[in-house]
């Protein structure tokens, strides 16, 4: 395999900014040195001057092809992966889904089949627990031995995902054990339900009564319940895409206990409010998620809570659906438009708009996108840094070229973006995959099936 | 009717310490003044000298003959307001039950049928929500206006009682629109089940067992879970038997935040605990009621929520089960045990000694045991206080007297007490129910159906 | 001493609303009885039908002829008293106040000086500690003793009246001592005095400078303080006049872990903000006081406060200047402004809008007006309610009664109102001091030297 | 300069553990690679297989030849910083001092002298202000220009040290500005000379005595009001030698809120206690440092605290007084024993034994002991971390050898220790200062003057 020597750029880490050269040589870096000392040849130059040098992004958390309502996410692996690697992104850990009444195994067999060979960048799993009993308990043993070592739980959408309190603690107890990470989708699904058929019932159907509906004390109370559930069960937590200043406040109450509880959030609960789900003619559909996006003034508590760490991770909670034939499945009412939103692509580039904004600084940007869910799920440092040893997975970024973002120009397969004409600062350039030019110079010289899957070891933040 | 002057004695109401003479007529407090300013005459007249004169206890949680477990709770109406006049307390508010796929109506019946004809003192009744739906939820409506205005849910008892968070929702709101107050117990059943079974199959099989698997972090849980749904609901809440100071903390927390959540603990949790629960030869059983004894550490957390508010109420829960033949029933297995404990006659005398340790003031003695509840719950100032126009409920209470609790001396119909030989300063000495004696210097007078049932206003916290 | 009978209204207290007669005799009240059970007979009757009969104001906080920065407060004890009267106010306890280098004693019997003779209903001391010091350390117990028993201590106002950390231990000790209360003037002067030199050297010379240099977390670092050093001591603690809701946010921290620590806060702070103090012209100079108008989003904090008990008294910190000749001296220099503003008439009427209005019940009104002020410095029940043995401080009230606050008919001696055209609900009719009429159907029959110096017991919150 | 290869070790900095090799080439790290990617040679090779690689040690935190109480703390620049290259520390950051009425120009000159050409390892300074003035506020933008840029400011000592709120808000508001950081000793001074004064008027005169009037409560006192007065001055806070849980508490507080505020805690506050203070014979003394030691149960919350990060550094404070003719001072009264405790040397094994005993990870162990401190005090990457191009101050640590630490075996210039005895798993092997050898195979090797002076850039947590 040839060597890579990038050179002259800024090399910047969760933990530092060097001006190093980097040497790459059989798909991994394999020595870093300071610009005069070094007598390097390579195959291959990357000349990174006046670019920053960071390592690929890695998202927690997509839903590629997931089923959802009747219909399916509208991006498979082959075409999510590809707008992944345009935006940065070098690894994605997609969920896996346990069928009622199926085993894991299955679950996790019908997700390799949709991955296998069709990926541009790596990928990892994450189960899904829709049916918590002896038989699926039993099962999470040899899940994390096998290197899917997170296992989500819900206490929303009752009679699809939900678990009760009980199935979670079991569930908690089982991975406290075996070094698994219970990851909760945390609002009171029970509750939210009522509220949805009483707003349908008074002719509240439009995509903004979503929001309304899924209220931040909901979520609140969700978190506070899963946290106590984990310290009654002796097992870490990661509350995954937290919205509510509500629910941060119970994680940092939490953490300030010292408990090992993590928070995740995502770009759209940073940057996109109530307002857009208010949007007319229906538009606001393009932004039901849940959790849901929340008023404006929600979003300073969760930059505070990047900031201060009561939050360690942003995914994107990629799921897409097609806002022509799959959200208008909802008009008329809100209950009925698929849930999620396409994000796979710009989570790098809005996170770096972050950093030119002020809001966090260059080293936590890449912490949150690249080192804490490498850690957190396990695949540190192979992933998520630029070290000797790690996979060379690095992005050439320019932090000075500008782009407006657009489903004209973006390449996940959606008819919409989110962010429609919303300019940001910087871009990617050029993305290596294990040594491998995925995009070179903003063209996509990659191929599905590059990417391999990764079984993951534990959670690194509690071992 | 005939009139009766109580003279010489120290009035304490929950506001005031006055020295005056109590003018009785027609069941009612006519007149008050002080000794030199009056030429009353009167048909008997009680020389309190040296003596408190107090408004007659309102216990707001008592259950007589209420079945559990294939048993019926040991006192009936008649024994158990008997000993309740007894101890100095003239109301009672007992728990009828809807049974699952029955009415509230017909379970009102079914207790008003209990009690009919059996008092010895006022009663009035609480309706336990077992079954929430559109039927029940449209009756309650109903019972608010015939004053029956609190309902019971339960996050506890999965199968029996427990009813889910949407369930519990809709009562709140219901509540919330009709001046009703939702009263909820506020264990994590599901969990605790999981616990009861886990302990059960590791041979953990004691009294001590139930204290330890109802885990006080799951007591807060619910208390928070319950504080969130109410805030949702836009209703007032009430948690019973509040025994974990990590739940006192979760209501003060609340309290802080200006919503209307009221809390009432009981004796047992300030005067007993885990250790009781751990006696030998199978003698922790006498201690087994849910929310359980917690360590002797929490006690100090209930005082101080009585002392700063954060606590209203000092119900007793009172629901006996004999420890022959009833109790017994869970040898082996600590979650057969009825859960449930004596304490209608003890509970006065327990809070003045109290006063006596310097836990609480005198004033928030008859505050906590004769004003708040009767405020709570509609009564006020009916009963809860001594003021003209209130009904002539008055307890001559001697301060100075000491007594040994035992189960040989008391007048509840159970075979142990649970704080045998515990010696207190202070006894009731004589009880009038509406003006009429019940105790008369240490004896009964009293008669089965002088208690007459006591339709209640709303709240007269939130109004 | 004529005897008095108010018969057919509404007698309201901290604790109950009863429709009773009150028969006042000797100057107190000596019995309560149903409208129909009595057949009493009195000298003068008053016919209280459709009105509230309450009991009269205790104002904890007033500052009579007070010396500040070259003036005096324009009310004398015999003008501001009678306007007290007028507003429903039959005490009022004044701060006498220590010079520096002088002794309590002197500084005591200056007060009583100005006050003997002048007074139209009855009054007290606190007293302002200037110098403490070993022998004015010594004096405390003695002032206690002789029914002084409250010390007022500044963390505020260098050079003037401020005493250093060390100073305030000493004092809170000797009062935790000797059952003396601390009260504190919370704001971190030292820090405040550096800040209105730099506003001025700014040239930020206007009143509303006034109320950006004394910083709410100012006032709240203060309070914290004080509360700490007060835990120490072993000693209980009342704020006085706070404004700030991060100041209320410590009191009630401290609360919930069950310390004696006790706030108050005034009319200014509920119903006026600092768009006060910028009004034009310098008219903000009338709303110049300290701690300072807050804006508006602080007054729910406070009224928040007074319902959850986090603040227990309202008193009006009575301290007027005219706007002519004395606000006036501030022009060019807001920290030339003498600090104060009128209140000691409007504060009863101003407390029942806000019962009108919904902040409070009508108990809660009598409670932090009358009942709470008169137990924290230990003149109840003999004041600040309506109990045979009370004096007969009796207002009678008409709750529909309409009025408009202006200079133009006030009776304080002050060239402005700080409520001007304010449209209230609610007037006080007639008012008895010691069952003498000083207001009788809205004419002022009373006269300078009715009043009485009131030595006070010890606060009866914390014995 | 020679070249150095440091081959087979675990190299461990704050962010990652990699088996890398380390090239070391004219004082600096120039490159770093995996063991089998490079063919380099070097002039020394040093084989660290089954070594630790880390950083050297940064103690933020000394007092070298200090002046306290008519003596000098007992080590000198130069045994001070021998001793801290045997204990595995490359930089120290030393405390200069201004005299009352003198510059801070004059005592940092005073400073340099007494390092220049005595340091076996580089030093920078930061600045004791004394006397907070016109004059020295302006001076500080020299000194941060200059490289001395953070300032300590004493809320203690009354007469020596303290400055007063007004003095330290000025002291904050330049840092602030000018991007220096405000360090706090913070204790209540004025209220625990109150405390001291009582405790020896009572006779309590022993060593003990000192712990037990400098109270947990005045410190968490002050550590609020330093972080109140930072939050009005804008500027960022840093407060030393953090030893009491509820000081914790109130950095926890205000980092939740986002505050720049940072806290340091030391080796002797995490492991002894009052315990040790309260040892027989004035053999206490050895242990009397301000803060004092607290209670065992503190040492848990200053562990949480180093977890959650609301600690983030671990200094020494090392200020030694010998026990013979220094400590003896204090005989009889507590007050006159000099405070301070040796340190320089242990810190790095105390906190490897933390590592060992599961308190904290071997990369956090990196973190507070070297990187921290080194971003604290803007002396990041040079020192802190290994990485190309940081200066090559690298300890080799062997983490399996065992020593017991003793008066006998330290290099500390006092006659005891305050560890005598303690068994730790962990052994420094070989320092190098800017790829210098200090300490060979357990050898001393370095020279005095080898240490220059390290001007700093400003605290980059901040900007």
């Amino acid at each position: 395999m040839a060597r890579t020597l990038i050179t002259g750029g800024l090399v910047i880490t969760a933990s530092d900014e060097l001006h190093v050269d980097v040497l790459v040589d059989g798909g991994r870096v394999v020595a870093m040195a300071t610009h005069d000392s070094h007598g390097w040849t390579a195959d291959h130059v990357i000349d990174a001057t006046g670019k920053y040098v960071i390592p690929g992004g890695v998202d927690g958390h997509t839903h590629m092809e997931m089923p959802f309502g009747g219909t399916f996410a509208s991006d498979t692996f082959e075409t999510g992966t590809r707008a992944a690697a345009w935006g940065g992104t070098t690894t994605i850990i997609d969920f896996a889904i346990q069928s009622k009444g199926g085993s894991l195994g299955e679950g996790l067999d019908a997700w390799h089949e949709k991955a296998d060979g069709q990926c541009a960048i790596d990928y990892a799993f994450h189960m899904i627990m829709s049916d918590v009993n002896e038989s699926s308990l039993r099962e999470m043993d040899g899940l994390v031995s096998a290197g899917v070592t997170s296992f989500k739980l819900f206490t929303a959408y009752p009679g699809v995902f939900l678990s009760d309190d009980g199935q979670i603690l079991r569930a908690m107890q089982r991975a406290g054990a075996n070094g698994g990470l219970v990851m909760t989708h945390a609002e009171n699904g029970l509750a939210i339900d009522v509220l949805v058929e009483q707003a349908l019932a008074r002719g509240e159907r439009d995509p903004r009564h979503h929001g309304e509906v899924r209220k931040a004390l909901l979520e609140a109370e969700a978190t506070h319940r899963v946290i106590k559930l984990s310290q009654v069960a002796g097992s870490p937590l990661y509350v995954v895409h937290v919205s509510a200043q509500e629910a941060v406040a119970e994680l940092a109450r939490a953490r300030d206990e010292g408990l090992p509880v993590f928070g995740e959030t995502c770009p759209q609960y940073l940057f996109l409010s109530t307002d857009n789900l208010a949007e007319p003619d229906f538009e606001g559909a393009k932004y039901v998620c849940s959790t849901p996006l929340r008023p404006k003034e929600h979003q300073e508590a969760l930059w505070r809570g990047l900031r201060t760490n009561d939050l360690q991770v942003v995914s994107t909670d990629h799921c897409p659906f097609c806002f022509k034939g799959q959200k208008e499945m909802g008009r008329g009412d809100f209950s009925k438009i698929p849930n999620g939103m396409p994000g796979v692509e710009t989570r790098m580039d809005l996170l770096h708009q972050a950093v030119v904004d002020g809001h966090i600084s260059r080293r936590r940007w890449i912490e949150i996108a690249c080192a804490a869910p490498a850690r957190m799920f396990g695949l540190y440092p192979k992933k998520g840094t630029i070290a000797p040893g790690a996979d060379a997975d690095i992005v050439i970024y320019d932090p000075d070229a500008e782009q407006i973002m657009s489903a004209e120009t973006h390449h996940m397969n959606v008819d919409y973006s989110a962010y429609e004409g919303k300019r940001v600062v910087g871009r990617v350039e050029t993305v290596l995959s294990r040594g491998v030019p995925v995009i070179d110079n903003r063209a996509y010289v990659g191929k599905a099936g590059h990417g391999v899957y990764l079984p993951r070891g534990i959670c690194q933040y509690t071992n």
